[in-house]
Parts: C-alpha cells; structure tokens; sequence
C-alpha cells in the first residue's frame, strides 16, 4: 500500500496507525538511491512523499530556505537563482531533499561546499511512534544539545521521517569558468590533483573521468565536443572574475609540471558549457552503450585517503579489464572519493557482484570507506563490520533500538537487527 | 578522585571498574568551557587527561593529523604550519582537542571554515561500559551508517569519553589581510556585514566588537594602538595576493554605503596583528578591568538568524546599561552569534542571571539558540525546553540512556535525567 500524505500532521497520524498495528514504513521521495534504499524488506506501507513538495519558505536576509521533503534540488536552485542564491549539494539527477537528508549525499560541489551535512539547519521528524519533533530553529550555528539533525542526516530513513527541512544557501558565486586537462595516466592526473589541493587553490570541484569514460562520452555522441581519450580531470572554478582568472593561471601551471597533455578552459558561458558537458553526460553515456536484454548499468562508489586514490583506481580498474566487462571510473577526486560505472549483462551478475566486492575490500583496506556518498543500503550494510568493527556497529544498533525499537522505520537497512542466517552474508 | 590515564586502554580499564561499581566520572582536557561543564555534580572520580597529549601521525598528503585529547588547538597549529598546513576551530586560548569535541566549539574561524563538526574525521571513544569504538576509519568523506562522529561531537562528555581523534587539516592561506572599520551605530555595522554576506565576498573572518567593548580595550592599555570608541567591524582576507587585494577593495565599498566613519587595512604583517590586537584581547580587556574581590566576568553567548542580530544586540545592550554593569559585547557576526562579557561584583550576580536569562530568551523568541558556541552545560539545559520543545528534548534523553543507561558520564549535563524538584528550574 502507497499512502500519500500532505503534512506533517499526517505522517504522524499514519504512524501513530503503523506504531499500534506493527506495520512496517518505507520512506519515498525522488527514488535515485543506488543501494535499494527504498525497498521494503518486509512489506508494510510505503509513505510517498510526492504530495508534500512545496518550497515553503525562502528567508533571503538570513540565507536560508524552508522545504517539504519531494522538492528536488534541481527545482530549488531554479528558484533561489532569482535570488543569486544556490544550494550546493548535487547528487544525480531527480533526487528530493528527504532522500538527500536520508543518504548524507553529496555531489560534485562537495570539494569547495561540503556534503549535505553542512547544510541542513534543521529538520521535522516524525519519529517511529508519531511524535513529532524539530531538531532546532533556525540559528546558522548552534552547540545547545545533541546534534539531532546531523544523526537523521545519513540514516537512510530508518530513525524517523523527514517531513520538513530548513536548508542553508549561499550567494552564487560572481563569476565561474571550468578548464579540462588530459594526462598520459591516472597516476599523472592525481598527483596534478595533490598539487592543486595543498597549494590550497580554492577551487569549486575536481573530476576525474578515466580513459573508458572519454571513449563512452565519444562513443555516445551526447556532446557536440570530441574528447582524448585519456583519463581526464575537470576544473570548476568560482569566485571574483580576478580570483578565477587567477586560479586557472596557478592550475594550467600546475597541471603542466605534472604532465598534462592538454588544458583547455572556457572563455565564455557557452564554452563552460561545453566542456562540462561531459562531466555531466557520464553515467548516461555508459547507460546509453546497453543494446540488448538484460544489460545493465551498475553504479557504486568508495573513498579512500587522498594518497590512496591513484592505487586503488588502477587496481580497480585492471580488476575490471580482466573480468571482460566494459566499466568507466568517475571520481570526485579531491575527496578521494570515486565511482565505478558497470555496463553487464544478467549472465555476467555474479562477476560484476564479485569485481564491486573486490573495490570495497581494497578501500576497507586502505583505511576508506565502502561508501563516500551513496550509502550502505541493503547490501553494504554488512561491509560495516569489516569498515569499523563489531563494537562500532554495535553502537549504531543501540541508536535504532533507542529510536525504533520495534525496527518499522525502513527495517534492515543500515544495521541488521536480527542475527543473518547461515551463508546469508558472502565472505569477506 | 583525579586519574590520568596515558591511553585509551587504561580509559577503558577505568570505565569498566566505574561501570561494575558505579561510579560517576567527569572527563577534563584544557578545563576554558563555561557552562560549568567539567563541574562534578555527583562525586565520583575526574578523568584528567592531561597525559594524553601527543600528536601521534601527520599525514601531509591526506591532509589530516591524528591527536590524543589533550593537544591544544594554538600547539597543534604551531605544528602543522611547519608544513605550512592549519586546523581552522579556534575558540578561546587553551582549549584542547577533548573538550573542544565535547563542546562542538568554534570560533572567528567559522565564518569561512566551518565549526569542530566540520573538521573531525573520525574519534576513538571509550563508552560507559568501556567498550572501545573508533567511528570511522580516515576517507574525508563517507555515508556509511549513522553518523556517530558527529553524535559524539557537542555531547558535551555525555555519551562516551574520546580518546583520540583524526582532524582534517587544511592549506595555510597564501596571503592574509586584516581590516578594521568603524560605524555610527550597530545597525550600520550589521548592515555593512549583511552586504558582504549576500555579495558573496569570501572573507575569512567578521567580527563585530561595540563601544563597550573599544573602549574597554583603549582602557586597558593592552594594545598599541589607540580607538575610536564605537561599533567596529574587524575583518580577516586569506587567498592569493591578488584576491585579498581584491575583497578589501569590495569590502570599503560596502562599508563606505552603509556609513562607514573610518576603514583602516594592514599593508603588511605587523599592522595585521596590530589591527587585530584588539579582537584578540577583548575577553582580557574587561578581565583587566575587575578592581575589588568578589568582581567576575562572565561572558555567555546566543545565535539567532543573522537578520534578527542588531535587533537582539540593541535590546541586549539597552538590557545591560539598565542593570548598572559595565558590560561589553563581541559577536561572530557571520553567524548571528554573540557573546556579552560583563563585569559584575558578588552583589550583582542576581542581577548578571537576570540579565543572562532574558537574553537567552530573546534569541530564543527570535528563533535562534541558546548557544551558538558554548554548549549548554549545567545551567542552560534548562532553557532546551523552550527553545526545541519537550519531545526533542525527550529524544535527546533517548541518546542519553541508549549509550549511558547507568548515566555515569558527566551527570547531569546536557539533558535532565531526573525531574527537578520543585523552585530548582527559574521561570522562563
């Protein structure tokens, strides 16, 4: 059952209903989550948040915005772009700030902005019993009390539901331009990226796209550009026309003594443009290379230590030749944080499974994270005890037993509450 | 009873005998919080951490650092700028890594950089009944799981005690500037700082300081250089040369509209400190002026939506010259967050509470807090109520008993845990 309410009086009343009757809850705002977020383990209801996607209220003067949990980013900056304002977190395409709030997300603005974390003031929750509560007004900082809003933030739906949310924004930048380097190999392109970070350039976002990237941007014919195809880096830069100008001088500087082959930067608004283009045509063009049933695009993203970057995306990707199937890297570089972008076909399931298996072992071991902004989800959930031990999710199990401790709030998620039956769990 | 441990092995030795007997603990690092943090309400032993104090392990190229508790911020930035590297949280002088988690601290760094909740990556906590955890390995971004780094960070020592911490690091700014401006009145000032916000202009620091408090400072002789006795705006700059030069140019601009009477900029280094002397002993200036025994100061702070701060400055100050002490006034402008420091004798503390009570409620009635940076310790627990509402509050006294159920850590903070009794919370 689908239950489409439009406040946050209602939610309430729905849990109030599900509380009583032990009926599980499944949140729903934009469906993009990559890691089954929003599948119900065990029935239940499916709260649809589509109703409740109003932009409530926008307080210029003290730069922040009040939303309903469907508006989705895209729509938002629309409207806070006849302001000068943006709000920085960009995830994929479609996403809502419910299920925003709910993966922690981030995007390519997370280099210069910060993640999601950084900017949400406060949050309406309505709690696995129907209690509502407000995590905080609206002062830009605060140290009164537990950080409620931060614990929601990242908890994929599974301590209560997000019906309202006081965003920070920022004055848009005056002036932005974007440059875009080639190099002979990922490990050139990382060190150009070392550089540039602690020489403490205050650049907007650095991507990398490697050499199969390229070829499948090419390939696709989405951009009216052709690319090399060698593995990339993309610039964005922001500030004063004179700090912008500048940076692209130190960066070109810079990419050069590392060995960059090309470094193109825009002149105009339509070159930018362009030469992002191909940035944001990424997963679409590996999407776009499927030709018959069963083939599928695989999306899954780890971080690491900075210094760690070049290792871990070369081992990945020899693991990647070697196993036949064709797959790109995307990464948000300066946060060592990257993507892999799988094209397999149902037949080879067992081998893409095995090959993304494999990339979150090697960050486990490199001290990283098997998720810098997707979220655990259904399958990396059990990575968590390899990532941080037994005894640190342990502690996380204390926090959803504290808030849902008849586990209805998307149950399974994040930490298993029930002991996993024998073979359940694949090795580590 | 004052232990000290020397590692986090011994803090979980400590714990479990606490646990199985027990006993309350308060943990202690640089002991400069002011809300009576560290004050043991209920006996029981004071862990001092003062012998866990190393800096174990830089890592340059993933720009982070890994500290015991008892590293101080202003030794820890000595450090690191030998590799020409900074850690930006800088609240008051001699606060530790320890405390400075407890407390969620900040300081004229947050403007730009952020708060502590921004630049702690992971923390090593013993919990109540010594079990050790480590919330998250060292990528500088993640979103797998609950968030438990930023929980432990602004609980104030009640849910766990930290035993080490890694701490992102960032690049020392190419050049720094400072400048110094002073207004007719405080309207013009935040006038001049709403403009700078919206404008987009970088800066790293604003600060706003009254009349009370320039005077102050010429009175005590702490400075060398003589001021105007009004409203002043002090400014940090950080970038490259040329963006510095740039955003002091934009900057005048903005403060000539608003009514600027003088904008002074340093040329060089010395004229850097000197402009910002004044900033930096403004606390000490009003110290300085305590003449007979039973004269204190005692500086609180509130944050409310940055529109609403001449409004609760003006009321505050009216407050203030009402009550007959001699009270000054230094605020994060940035943020919408400000501290009175008052001078008040034994005979005056009722009339300091009163004073103190009615400001926090202002910032609660114009929707802010009733600490941006401070915490709410012992005394400001009670005003949680009001400004989040009892259900919040409950969900924080949640938090409390699902990670110190026998409520050992530091009692009595943060949340009530027992009803008061009857006269013990003041009328709000």
């Amino acid at each position: 059952m689908v239950v489409s309410p439009s406040s946050t009086e209602e939610v309430s009343e729905i849990m109030k209903i599900c509380h009583r009757r032990k009926i599980p809850v499944t949140g729903y705002s934009g469906g993009t989550s990559l890691e089954g977020h929003y599948a119900p383990t065990r029935g239940g209801i499916c709260i649809d948040f589509g109703r409740m996607n109003k932009i409530l209220k926008l307080h210029k003067d003290d730069m922040d915005v009040v939303v309903q949990p469907a508006v989705g980013w895209e729509l938002l900056n629309e409207v806070l772009a006849k302001d000068n304002l943006f709000f920085p977190p960009d995830p994929g395409p479609g996403a809502m700030i419910g299920g925003m709030v709910g993966t922690g997300c981030s995007g390519t603005n997370a280099y210069r902005y910060g993640t999601m974390r950084e900017w949400v003031m406060n949050l309406t929750v309505v709690l696995a019993d129907g209690t509502i509560i407000k995590t905080r007004q609206r002062p830009r900082k605060s140290s009164a009390g537990y950080d409620l809003t931060k614990m929601f933030i990242g908890s994929e739906g599974t301590l209560g539901l997000v019906t309202e949310a006081t965003l920070k924004v920022t004055t848009k930048p005056n002036t932005t331009s974007v440059a875009v380097c080639s190099f002979g190999s990922i490990k050139q392109a990382a060190d150009c990226v070392g550089k540039v970070v602690t020489e403490g350039v205050p650049i907007a976002a650095i991507e990398i796209l490697d050499d199969n990237q390229m070829l499948s941007i090419n390939k696709s014919g989405m951009t009216t550009k052709k690319w090399l195809e060698e593995p990339t880096l993309f610039f964005k830069f922001a500030g004063t026309p004179n700090a912008v100008k500048e940076q692209i001088s130190i960066v070109q500087k810079l990419a050069k003594a590392t060995g960059s082959k090309t470094f193109e930067f825009a002149k105009n608004a339509e070159e930018q443009v362009e030469l992002w283009s191909a940035r944001k045509e990424a997963l679409w063009s590996v999407m776009a290379m499927r030709e018959k049933d069963g083939d599928h695009v695989w999306t899954s993203d780890v971080a690491v230590p900075m210094s760690r970057l070049p290792e871990i995306i070369e081992e990945t990707k020899a693991d990647l030749a070697k196993s036949g199937m064709f797959a790109s890297i995307v990464g948000h570089v300066g946060d060592g944080n990257f993507h892999t972008i799988i094209l397999y076909n149902d037949t080879q399931r067992q081998t893409a499974e095995e090959v993304i298996h494999r990339m979150t072992k090697r960050a486990v071991e490199m001290e990283g994270t098997v998720t810098g902004e997707h979220g655990v989800g259904l399958v990396k959930r059990d990575y968590l005890n390899h990532e941080l031990g037994e005894n640190t999710v342990d502690a996380m199990r204390r926090l959803k037993f504290a808030f849902d401790p008849l586990c209805l709030l998307n149950p399974d998620k994040v930490v298993r509450v029930e002991k996993p039956k024998p073979g359940e769990v694949s090795e580590w």
